[in-house]
């Protein structure tokens, strides 16, 4: 019901109990493309799995402390964004996404983050965003570089995954960075 | 962040922590005239005894219970409407609001339950909206009125405002009533 | 354990753990006579399953927010009657109640209710009680009739029943409409 | 609202929210001498004191174990009685109480527990009722003697009272105690 | 992993969730043995189901109400002695044990109760210590008797045990008593 | 009470209530050196300030998500050392800690630590343990680069302290380093 508009064709839409069906359609279509990532993908079976999360979703976002959104392309649920917390006393927060993968290569995870950026860093003042990807993971690495992103480093062996670790890269971007990107947009226009 | 748009003037937000400043401004400043009808006004002295507040209106819709947000007119806060509750069991829910003085006389809150309408009795395929308002409070009333809600009695004595009782009268506008004017609507043009 | 007494033959108690077995039987013997307007019958397989309804009773009494409890006529378990909630602020409740198919017709319900209201209006000065019935619940509907309660009106399509909505017709009695009537009485005699 | 009748003119009534100041009135007008073997007393020094202990006991009822009740003589609220717990796995419980200085020599405390044991013996199906007092609480420990309870030892410096340790003793009678004194009553007729 | 050493062989060490098999496989091995007295053996039938007692001893724990803990013999866990719950007004507490059939005639309880008993008195400056037997389970009132702790009489049916109830001994030791038998054993020396 | 023994001199004791007074007093006159890098000493007036954080400390310990104790030298209180959390998912965890100033230089807080590592990796079963410290604090640094954790890079701006953002480096030493490091050291003896 309530959405934040990225652009004409990409919104992000809080997830809501009627969107059960819907999310759960998405990602049983993408369940094998999914689950290489993520490992809660094998435990929704069906879309009443989903009740207990959404509810803790929503409560995450009444406690102040990050959101999960669905996004659509032309109005169908393409994928998923959210922080998966925010850090009020260090100012910073962690973006997290999925995309559906007939949705890929239309840049929507790039404009989506894009926009929230300038949310994340002007209304809610926050001085510092993450995003962390399994470092063998290269489709999603390659949305934060492409956004500018600095890489930090290598969480070694910080995520299992079914049958062994991955190693996590961080990539960070502080709001002076993000500021100093702005000045050089604009000087080159 | 998250909004509902009704048109291209007025949007519907949910309103979340960092809107107290603001939500408290438009309180103040329509202090008088909340207060009428209002009996909270009064004990919002300052932006900071809206977090708690905020924080339960988050939790409401957390819990799939409705919700409480604000209006914005070209993008300023100029009020708020919700769902008191969802009775899921039922189909039912009430619909509330209250709107800045120098807001007012631009149709913003009937525009807005109308658009409200058509997402409750389509996509969350509620049966019934109720709209209770004061006997006395004639603006309030105009409202519901103005839908073609039916006016279904009144509870004598059923508010307490300050020094004396309220009686309060109850409008309602069922699925069937909205339908048949969608067709009323469509062939009268 | 603890009872309200309405007369020499009937008595209001407060339903605790050790009645499980007596109400349960009630509700299995008139079943088919309760489930007509009551949803929750069906969902009553065993007394154990009352286990958790009695402990929200309680919960409900220990809130200041009302009470449920068996009315017996000479002993024996024959119905219920309670507050749906205490509107404290308002000063206004709500009665409900069913009783026995054998053990109608004897004003079991009418003697406890005008009994109630006494201690309503005059211990918890209450300004307002409420009885809410389906407008096709004809038997239910003459008790707040007899006992003088004004019909305010009906909200339309109120109540979800197995397969249809039921409009539901609101009476009240203010505490002036009972003042009234004691005054009344008093002066007739 | 709701009691349990010793007799005509005793009974026992659940305390609930409405009786804060008729409580109170009873505790201060008793306070020197209740706060000889009460520390609680002390901490009570206005009605309102005793909102979230009325609120307590009447969880406890709720949680089926033990109540808080008031002796009423001829009407007028004269002391307390309860259960301290309801041991169900060794159906097992520990009755307290107090009397206004004012309401002492008439056997209000005694008849109030003779006709609260049937119920606890007979509806309850306890098997063992407790009464513990003061090594030098010689009021309070002629209740239990006179009761016909077994003296079954001292719990050595049990209690701490001020500015010294206060000696326990236990008094107890067993249902089958209890059903052979009947049965000796019976004959004795 | 958190010990409290009694002497070179035997230690004290706060259960934890990893401790689950092995306090399951001491339980399981002595079944027979334990289910003499303790009710709830029966209901542990495989490690897991000590997943939640675990969890609840540890949060007495950390509500500084007592402790559960295991007693290890030359890193063996040989049995479990605890403080079923301290009462910080009246400065008491009562302590529970068990040992495997195979660790008795070491003086392995006497020993880890001497050394607690120091603690509770001297840091925790507790003042009355407690152990409660079953009238028939001679072993166990061996060791209060064997401490020096006082008979101070019989809980008559305190405790039901499947099929009957079972006459609970108080003993207690006071820190007098015990400072007394300090002076003794010095000056005997 | 219950303490986990490093060597002769260090022991790790989780805190209780009755450490209250012996804490404070620990942060009270290290607070100079400690508030340059720990942002909460500032909030810590009093002993009775640390009555919540303990228990907070506790029902951590009681969730097995790690543990807060107090470092002991010779039965002093000299610091403190914990585990934030345990990520049982992920078999990963992160170490803190800090030291009196006059306590500092004789190695207290690396053994430690390495006394730990040996519990988390064998006993828990761990895979994964983290240091991270701010880039600023030398003495802090050192503690990790000592026992050969691996720097993993920089958090930039992650950790707000009073006036600017500090830099966090993250040092890690996985089982599999830890295994080498073992066998490296057997081979050199």
């Amino acid at each position: 019901m309530f959405t934040f508009l990225v652009d004409n064709e990409i919104s992000i839409e809080l997830l809501q109990q009627q969107h059960r069906a819907e999310l759960y359609e998405l990602i049983d279509i993408n369940r094998e493309h999914l689950r290489q990532w993520l490992l809660w993908v094998d435990k929704r079976k069906c879309a009443d799995d989903l009740q207990p999360i959404i509810k803790m979703w929503l409560e995450k976002y009444a406690e102040n402390n990050g959101f999960d959104a669905g996004i659509r392309h032309n109005g169908n649920l393409v994928g998923m964004i959210g922080l998966h917390y925010i850090d009020w006393k260090n100012k910073s927060t962690s973006i997290g996404y999925f995309l559906a993968e007939n949705a890929q290569g239309k840049g929507i995870i790039t404009k989506s983050i894009s926009n929230l950026m300038e949310y994340l860093f002007e209304r809610l003042d926050l001085n510092r965003i993450e995003i962390q990807c399994a470092m063998n993971n290269v489709k999603s690495k390659a949305i934060p570089v492409r956004l500018g992103f600095i890489n930090e480093g290598v969480i070694r062996e910080g995520q299992w995954l079914y049958d062994h670790y991955e190693d996590i890269v961080t990539y960070s971007l502080l709001k002076k960075d993000w500021e100093d990107k702005r000045i050089v947009k604009k000087l080159s226009i």
